[in-house]
């Protein structure tokens, strides 16, 4: 009987071992970014720039020990953007950005590179972590995307931690809503529509400037098994039931171990409008590009002739990495294939 | 002063006629869909057959004839689709699939090909007609997507006809739930997750045939402008708060001028997994392909993989028009650049 026993368990190692030489481990790539926007380093107090730092840090650190331990992509991404949403610092989950009516109103998906599984809540305002309701929309629905209360309820059947709304609301992003309500006030009356939003279906630019504070997420596990995520709040001001491009597949998020994975942030509308997740896969399937050409080509020459801004970070199974921004900074951090890690702000640093 | 009118008259008609000879007049196309599945000549009773046939043909003429006087393609799919959001025999509008939770929840969106605006809504209940308050949402919102109640407030902003939610209910589509939920209890309970709808995220196809009813329509108007609008109810049986591809600009829906215009019906989860309309129109865009061969790379070669089934229907500026399904058939009639005129159910007729 322990003989038995003793052959059996030899026989399971061997097998591993099989397996394990079949497939090399890959090593482990991650990043995670923090939104994209004008960030001018006058404007940005110390305080809030280490809040930001130690973060990004946080965020960064907890998805990549999950990688290193041999955990999936999909964990990985979904740990680091659970820690962003309960930062008030960053537009998701906790502190995310007010609709004009004042409610909170959250966005998120997360997808596999392996076989396009995805999951994707919108217009949610009681789940603590959205992140993780997509995730179980991916797992546990049927589904791939579930908005507003059905998605709520969904996610309280499988368990999934709910707050009241006023968990979500931070004084900080209650001034910029008034403040965006004020400066609206204060125009002639034929701009006041245009003053809400940038108007995504013209092609002149936005007239303000606006920071975002998205969140997202991309990873390749020792399997070599790519995932993407991405989180927010969605824009200050924005209509109730607004959804931008953070929890569309293809627009804000995409990930297949084929071509990349992608978390996108910036002004959703020309994001969705240019499917620019997939679009930027589709350029390096079909064209050939590399990850930065890609997302040039879509952020360059598609996005920001419409008048959109933004940023994407897009990563691949050989652990290449790309962040390209429009905009004058992007909060990003990652460790590379060779443990090398880096948190930075601005496009230098 | 005559003389001087006279003068400015003809220099007007002369501009005119350079402009016209600068951007010579398109020939118009137009084409729609009630969606693909699996309809067997056998169960398909003839006053239904009938029935579908008779509001294609109207459909496709009130948006011919649209294009033919010199319309908008966008104001020719919105008049189109409203006509079969109003006939109860399509899953769209009147006449809608319901909910696990007998409630009815329609999804619209409508692009153009000109600088890729567009517009949607998801998960409304009280809009007559959907696809109107998508091209409301791209006309007048500043965003591009909008979902429940803040839909639905927004569509009554406008003036949109709205409609208590019995409106929208019939017997059959009731009677169709009914089933659905009464093969779901006669299942083990091992299974009975499976069977409210094909898992989207394995790779097993589903277990039941079904027959789809989504409506779609792309057009070319005189000025060569590309324009595609998709409107639905969604599958029977779907959770509250699931959203499907046909208001997923990129999956369901997409346009572009460069490319195509694309309207999708079927397993809507593979479709946003895949982005199946933008993915389309990259191939042609960036592998060159013909309409037919980009089509029935994405449904055959990817969402077909995945256990996806459906239909789309594509039409590019040279009036060139393709349609693709993987079902037995596909509801769509169609008037070609020389005016040739079909309505037709199955694969040959």
């Amino acid at each position: 009987m322990q003989l038995i026993r003793f052959v059996v368990l030899v026989g399971f190692i061997l097998t591993s071992m099989a397996e394990a030489a079949d497939k090399p481990m890959t090593n482990v790539v991650f990043a995670v970014h923090g939104g994209a926007g004008v960030i001018e380093r006058a404007k940005l107090t110390k305080e809030v720039e280490a809040d930001v730092r130690a973060s990004l840090h946080q965020a960064l650190d907890e998805g990549y020990a999950i990688l290193k331990r041999g955990g999936t992509s999909l964990d990985a991404v979904e740990a680091a953007l659970r820690t962003m949403e309960d930062a008030p610092v960053f537009n998701a989950g906790r502190g995310a950005a007010f609709t004009r009516d004042k409610t909170i109103e959250l966005d998120a998906s997360i997808m596999s590179g392996e076989n396009r599984r995805a999951g994707a809540v919108a217009a949610v305002s009681r789940i603590k972590n959205p992140i993780s309701a997509a995730r179980a929309v991916m797992d546990k629905s049927g589904h791939v995307l579930l908005v507003g209360g059905g998605a709520e309820k969904f996610a309280a059947e499988v368990g999934l931690e709910m707050k009241e709304p006023d968990y979500f609301k931070t004084p900080s992003r209650l001034r910029a809503l008034e403040e965006k309500l004020r400066l609206e006030r204060q125009k002639p009356a034929d701009q006041k529509n245009a003053s809400i939003v940038p108007n995504p279906n013209s092609d002149t630019p936005p007239a303000e400037d606006h920071r975002f504070g998205t969140v997202g997420a991309v990873a390749v596990d020792v399997n070599g098994t790519l995932a993407a995520g991405t989180s927010t709040g969605g824009i200050t001001g924005k209509r109730a039931g607004r959804v931008g491009d953070s929890p569309i597949i293809g627009a804000g998020t995409y990930a297949d171990n084929k071509t990349c994975a992608v978390s996108a942030t910036g002004d959703g509308e020309y994001f969705i409008r240019t499917s620019c997740a997939r679009t930027i896969a589709a350029l390096i399937e079909y064209k050939g590009m590399s990850l930065t050409q890609a997302s040039h080509a879509v952020l360059f020459d598609q996005i920001k002739p419409l008048g959109g801004e933004g940023g994407v970070i897009v990563l691949n199974t050989r652990g290449e990495l790309a962040f390209t921004f429009t905009t004058e900074g992007m909060y990003r951090a990652y460790v590379t294939k060779d443990g090398e890690k880096r948190v930075m702000i601005y496009g230098d640093e």
